[in-house]
């Protein structure tokens, strides 16, 4: 879906890159196809209850399964459906959220095994009777055929670099609408044939890798050796309040007011009780002028810092940051401080992450936001992580304040219990679960020339 | 989609089976999935156009571009979508199609090659400006991506019966709601590779042969050899008037009563300047007197008649039969008869299926199909095929009537142009181009135990 | 509501009109208001029921109580309401009809008194049950306060003409969507005050006067001294096929060919066992040689005619066709024949209007016709007459077609239980219960220019 | 609409009451039935232009006029209209206010004449066009025939009590949802009339009140010369925390510990520069060591004081507070001070009102209300006054905090131009401007007995 729209794909450039390059961008081993298939299934099973009013006897008003497509696709965002007299259904309104976005992709990633997936499936929470009873994908019956729709799906995929280094590509969880991280099968399985495995906690420290520790490893009991932190000077002079068609422009002074941005995020490292490392990935309009500013600003502030090159060069080019990683991992794990106890309100753990990750004053929860709490404690699922979807453009959660926001609230729009993944979703500020096509899709310039795709970024 | 309603899957069973047969009925080689995909693509795009205002102006009232999805799910049949304010797009009624039915299926099933495919992508109709100008997908700048998209969907898929004859399944337009015949290229690929190729038309003979003939060879300009009728007893009852409880009771007398129906399809295949043969395929149930009856009704109308036990036997259990149609196969092809030409008016044409093939009295045009008809004029297409839309369960267009209904009419709700397909869509009666579940699913039947997928039919 | 679009006011013109105009056509006493708002409090109770849940459990999809308002108001003909939440309704498909089309409007002039208004309400149909049972007003609790708001509405309005004639304007259902007739109550108010009555079954014979015979005379066991046809050299121009920008020519031959209307209308007459008068309303522009031509045939067809210069002349201009009547008038009234007996099937009833009122071949039901037959029948209402929505413009069901069309069908799309009227719509054609303002609608001539109102017609 | 809820009318009771009591609670002269025609009208006109796409080109996304009914219906708060083809007119989201709430009704009551008027309607901001530019009514061209619709209605109704004294009924804008007050022009006729005039501003006087001073008199040039707050020994009883079914048992505790509201009352008419009298409306139930506490409180705190007996003894039991209020009556009236100047920010209006008369810490905004906010200023109407709609039961924006709440944010949900009525609406805490009937409406107890309607309250 996304890569019709702005974002580029997701197998890296350059040098550094994955292949098959395309297959992995579109239909790939056809993991987000059968995640859609089992997704839709449950919701088309759904509405098959409330069309033969089976039991439990679901509210249509209160069914909380939408649908997803793995399409940038705004007009599916709010849809009514079940229009055009008694066979088509029941009318209600409802919508499509984007692949990555959907529960059954968060549980995918979750899930230690096939067993573990087919219980997670089974409490997914699809919407509540009309006194406010839970109703379970395992009460419409959907599960078995679920499973069977995902049989392939759940297997990590192996790839390899241009270098022929192999990786893991498996789930896609997009860290700005959902958990961020790949699956713990795929990470599990890297873990039993490597002696170093690295994984990617997308879109920035405070959305990918807090989800990662306090989602991720805490089901997993997994914990990590080293933590860099991936820098670029585009970024830093975007935080430093540089407009993006001048980014060209060498501009060290922009790196060093972008630099606040940077420092919340090792702020946010060492709350989880590691030491960060900071990579700079060159590009190659960086000036050294610029990448000056980075490095003394680590040697002041004795955070193990390196270049690297890997775009132009592959592996050769990030070999001096593999050399900082092995001097500066831990010897014998010291496990990593979550940033919350289960046991505590949700309140209280979303205020943890927004104070200590995000560097917000405090959280501001709308009256939907509240009404969903309320609802959420009484079924008795308060006890679950928070999983934050917010802007990845910015600390706060709008998305025009670039840099280090200080003295500012994140305000919460709704919660969602995703039952089966087993977390509490935010929704902050104006973060959409479906995206959007920008008015010059990148749809429009990819091709099909001759066998070769073209276009694809 | 259809395995998790009524519906059994498309691969045939007992020791005549096409291997693997879960894949296959899944998500086989992702062709549907990638359909799925470029079709909704188109639909985003669209919608994108609208949102955007991008020229030529659409009226959003006016898009006839659905989406689809591979599932059977009534809720989407009618929807109104682009709801929740201006980001959201434009609002508008719309609705979901199965991805059977989808132009872009029998578009891949169509095309002759990928500059063929890319041709009827761009000259897609997905609507209208307000002054009733059409726009097409080239009009939105999607069919470089949807190329992209379909790239391996576009190849044949080869697989193997459980004996291993090697067979391809390519594309799945379901003749009841869509021209019904697998693709062009794989047909092809086949009459290079054989001596002998079969190919299934499905759902009667008065639904996918007619299209077979009408769409398929007309565009490839293929012709056959010889043609099979499968006929059984049950179905044969069941014309005859048998409920379908108590089917398995041995009924000659029904048998005989539904042969007015296999005599209107030997009638139908006569009207193509072809000459049938007739296979009974053999089931457990069937008594001895009921074969009987059918084949003394072949011997007496001179039609080639031969049991074939391949459920049971296999290939053996279908040596009869091949040696059947060896012996009757023109030595030499006498090309068949189109049942209209393309120049003869739309309705011409349709009358001329309708009483010839379902054996109808007549055509009502509702007033709606009388303005598409005006409609599909004007645009200049009147020049295409017709495809129809109708039940599989009758000759008519009421699922109702079995046997060899009389004195009846085909009620047209409407038409459609596909202009990439390159057909005149006629929807007949109440079928509908998105199927529902029952309210027994058999996707609650479904599971995965261990590895193995279980309840697939 | 249609003083606002392109129809005219109801007062008549000239030196013969009713007053106080403006009022008579805007708010006057407020029967229309009250009707409006009796109808849609009935409305908002079904609605309230079906948020409560209460008993019976109405089925949100088979409510079959629309809303009304006085308006000309496309956009409100196809609605989902309901929408915004669990505290706003249940999401459901409905529509707006024109107050003139509401079955409150036709039970207030049905009613022969404040019970019998009460006994209507009472059993007005709403809706179903999940399993087809039927809902009354009565099951929501709103008769007792509709009653209140009509309490009223149900007294009949006296007027005079600007001459000082009294007058009964009592209720508006027009012909073409509704019955067409005034109260029953101001009938037989001006029955007992009167010698003559005179009274308007509205937008022609075949549709005002077909239903004040087979509906109102029915129930209120009313009947005719006389008939008279009002014919206007300008409408039978345009059944002679002149376009309406040139009626103002004189065309002698266009009148003559239009004559077969008027000649429809008389059989009509007839078929009711009464003798028809034809009073040619004379228009300022009529040629003599127009009105000529239908003079020389009435005497030839042996009918009574007589000009009638009321507009220009007042009652003055209407004394010739005074003493015509009073010489034609039945001295003791013959009863009048219904077109057909209630316990004839609803199809047979229909049938014989269209054949003998229309002069049409056949009735075509569409499949939801044919659907709301058997329900109807089945509730046990087959015993209702019928009430047809169709064109004032033409005879038969198409607005395009003038004069005297042969060989033509009547298509029903639907049929209209109004159990409270005690009468089955048949919507025919493409007419439509709200109408919609055209382009250059009336209301933007109206104004109000210091107390008086003016662009009126 | 509201009689048929929980609401009484608005006619008084007891030996206190307004006659024709049922006609001035249902359907009166007109008024409110006049006001929905002509705001509908205008609805119908919008939608025309939209789908003729007149010129200048609104954007169906960004139609700010919704319809109106007199009318409890939840179901209409949201809905989707205009569906059904293109002949329907265009989709959209919209829905439907009470009468109450409708711009015409305010502006019909801020109307200084029928010049006044016609200005007022002729500025009411429909919509955008799709670039942002503002389109009003007149753009539309529908004032000409709202003026026409709403002849009658700008004319002040004159009824009495049932003593005689003559009263003017004259609007309805709900406080809690709209301005709140009567007409001007009703004012000012009895200012001509009489030598005393009493206005009621309903709903407390942080709603009523306030907008009489800040949107009213200043419009008006109206000054007051005495301010008389109501207070009930029930109402401070449930402002003291006792709940509504134990209200009758005698609990002078509970009417001290409610004084806290009565307070913020008196401060807020000081806050306006006046000086407030209070009459207690004495119940039947009332205990007297219960008034003994109100009595004791305004001695203590230096304010006039005088039970009033109307309810059980007409105007004879308000002497003592006629005389009280004769004595205290500026002599020559000091005039009022607004509350905020109209050349202040919005936001600063808002906040005034909100901390002086509400007693809130703050008022918080939406991310909708600063979108909204911010257009209103790009239009150049910040200079306008506020007209906060906010419950009634509370001083704070939650129903559910009665007494004087402390400590508190008003929580601004969106912001509304009224460019015609002149002020902006502010919609707080989750008001609505439709409201719902109750589970047992009145409705059900309201009936016609004989020609007397019963169960109106």
């Amino acid at each position: 879906g996304p890569v019709f729209g702005v974002k580029g794909g997701g197998t890296g450039g350059g040098a550094c890159q994955l292949v098959p390059m395309e297959d992995i961008n579109l239909h790939f081993n056809g993991d987000f196809h059968a995640i859609t298939s089992a997704h839709n299934l449950l919701a088309a099973m759904v509405d098959n209850h409330l069309h033969f009013r089976g039991s439990p006897a679901l509210d249509a008003r209160r069914v909380r399964w939408p649908r997803v497509l793995d399409m940038n696709d705004r007009a599916l965002r709010e849809v009514v459906l079940g229009l055009g007299g008694t066979g088509n259904g029941v009318p209600r309104q409802s919508g499509f959220d984007i692949t990555a976005a959907s529960e059954i992709m968060a549980i995918l990633c979750l899930a230690t095994g096939r067993d573990d997936l087919r219980r997670r499936i089974e409490r997914i929470l699809v919407g509540y009777t009309a006194d406010g009873q839970p109703v379970t994908a395992a009460d419409v019956k959907a599960p078995g055929a679920m499973m069977a729709l995902l049989r392939e799906a759940i297997v990590p995929n192996l790839v390899q670099s241009v270098e022929g280094t192999p990786a893991f590509v498996h789930g896609g969880p997009f860290a700005n609408i959902a958990h961020g991280c790949n699956s713990i099968l795929a990470t599990r399985m890297a873990l039993h044939h490597a002696d170093w495995v690295f994984t990617e906690a997308g879109f920035g420290f405070d959305l990918g890798a807090e989800k990662f520790y306090d989602i991720k490893c805490r089901v997993a009991g997994l914990d990590t050796a080293a933590v860099v932190l991936v820098a670029t000077v585009r970024a830093l002079k975007m935080h430093g309040g540089v407009a993006k068609n001048v980014l060209a422009a060498p501009d060290p002074a922009a790196v060093e007011r972008g630099l606040g941005n940077l420092e919340q995020h090792l702020a946010a490292v060492r709350a989880f009780g590691e030491r960060p490392i900071v990579a700079l990935n060159r590009f190659y309009a960086d000036h050294p002028d610029e990448i000056a500013v980075v490095a003394r600003y680590c040697a002041g502030a004795g955070v193990p810092f390196a270049e690297s090159d890997h775009f132009m060069r592959g592996g050769e080019g990030a070999l001096e940051l593999a050399e900082l990683v092995e001097a500066h991992a831990e010897p014998e794990s010291v496990p990593y401080t979550p940033m919350y106890r289960l046991d505590e309100p949700l309140l209280a753990k979303l205020q943890q992450v927004a104070r200590t990750i995000y560097g917000a004053r405090d959280v501001v929860m709308s009256a939907q936001a509240l009404k969903d709490l309320k609802e959420i404690e009484r079924l008795g699922y308060g006890n679950l992580p928070v999983c934050v979807a917010k802007t990845q453009n910015s600390l706060s959660d709008d998305a025009r304040r670039p840099g280090r926001p200080r003295d500012f609230e994140i305000t919460v729009r709704g919660l969602q219990l995703n039952a089966g993944a087993g977390f509490i979703v935010v929704l902050t500020g104006d973060i959409l679960r479906m995206p959007g096509l920008p008015e010059r899709p990148q749809a429009e310039a990819i091709d099909l020339v001759g066998e070769e795709i073209t276009g694809l970024r």
